[in-house]
């Protein structure tokens, strides 16, 4: 007997939703845990899934929070690229936008991953490429969302200091909510960034 | 037989040199190491200081390292204020103090211990005040060295973004050298900085 393409449809399926259930247990785990906490064992348990086909789809721990984080990038790429399109448009308003998004699960979950590939050779070789894969990323939606003419004399340095400093806010609310302080600055720097742009 | 003045003195000495190279080995750890990999057993090891002193001077892992990190942040506003001191006082020379300073092992260090008190309740009653402390000294510090007059508006809020974008460029130096990425935003960032003071 052959498989018939609904069948091997179904399974196609199922597999990118098994791949899917991993990957949000693992944001789940590194945002309630940490990473010490985030091993594949407790992550398989969270999602439901058995070990072997976790192990099907990722072979490493470091492989499945990469993958994770990566995945949850994307998805917060577009989640803010739509957001966006809803606002007003205004530089505050999309400065504002930018900072929610990075203090937010996604920043805690990559700090988690980027703070243990410093110590640990082995996920720094998967981390490193996708810091510059999603500072890439991040850097292109900032200049899209702010309409800014990049060739102009000082305006890629604007563009860069707004999402620096976006995430320096971000780390500044990890322990405490900073919140109130974050949206006066936020709100301070878009009006020099506006005058830059 | 009593013990003299001279005998106490060398007694308060050594016990202060102990301290001393508990401290110094915690920071090489959390630098080399990682949060995981500093144990009080590998701090004692490095220091050369036996378990019974290391535990006289810090019952717990948390207390060691808060008491570590925050000395270390004492001598760095101290080195960071004799640097100044030396520089030509422009607001260019002392952003770029300041974003070296934290560009360093003191931001590594806290940094893994800010990561590791986020998921551990008990780590984070001694972060918490810790970060609000080191927040403090090192605005008011910044403050000063740049000649900041924050009752004139939008100065405060000026020094704020200096800090946190510091931040910021410091947690994208963890992983790879962006020194000189990190160079041309803080020079940018200084001469806007400027025009607010």
């Amino acid at each position: 007997m052959t498989t018939g393409p609904a069948t091997r449809q179904r399974q196609a399926d199922r597999s990118r939703e098994t791949r899917r259930k991993l990957m949000k247990a693992t944001v789940e785990c590194l945002v309630e845990l940490g990473w010490a906490g985030t091993t594949t064992t407790v992550v398989a348990e969270r999602a439901g899934v058995s070990r072997g086909a976790q192990l099907h789809h990722f072979r490493t721990r470091g492989e499945l929070v990469a993958a994770a984080v990566e995945h949850l990038g994307a998805e917060s790429v577009e989640h803010l690229r739509e957001r966006a399109e809803r606002v007003n448009g205004s530089v505050v308003a999309v400065v504002e936008l930018i900072a929610d998004f990075y203090a937010s699960d996604l920043f805690t979950a990559a700090l988690e991953l980027w703070v243990a590939a410093r110590t640990d050779p082995d996920l720094r070789t998967v981390v490193v490429p996708l810091e510059a894969r999603l500072g890439r990323e991040t850097h292109r939606l900032a200049v899209e969302l702010l309409g800014a003419d990049e060739s102009r004399p000082g305006v890629r340095e604007a563009v860069q200091i707004t999402l620096d400093l976006v995430r320096g806010l971000a780390l500044a609310n990890q322990l405490t909510d900073d919140g109130r302080r974050r949206e006066r600055i936020v709100r301070h720097w878009a009006r020099m960034l506006e005058e830059s742009l």
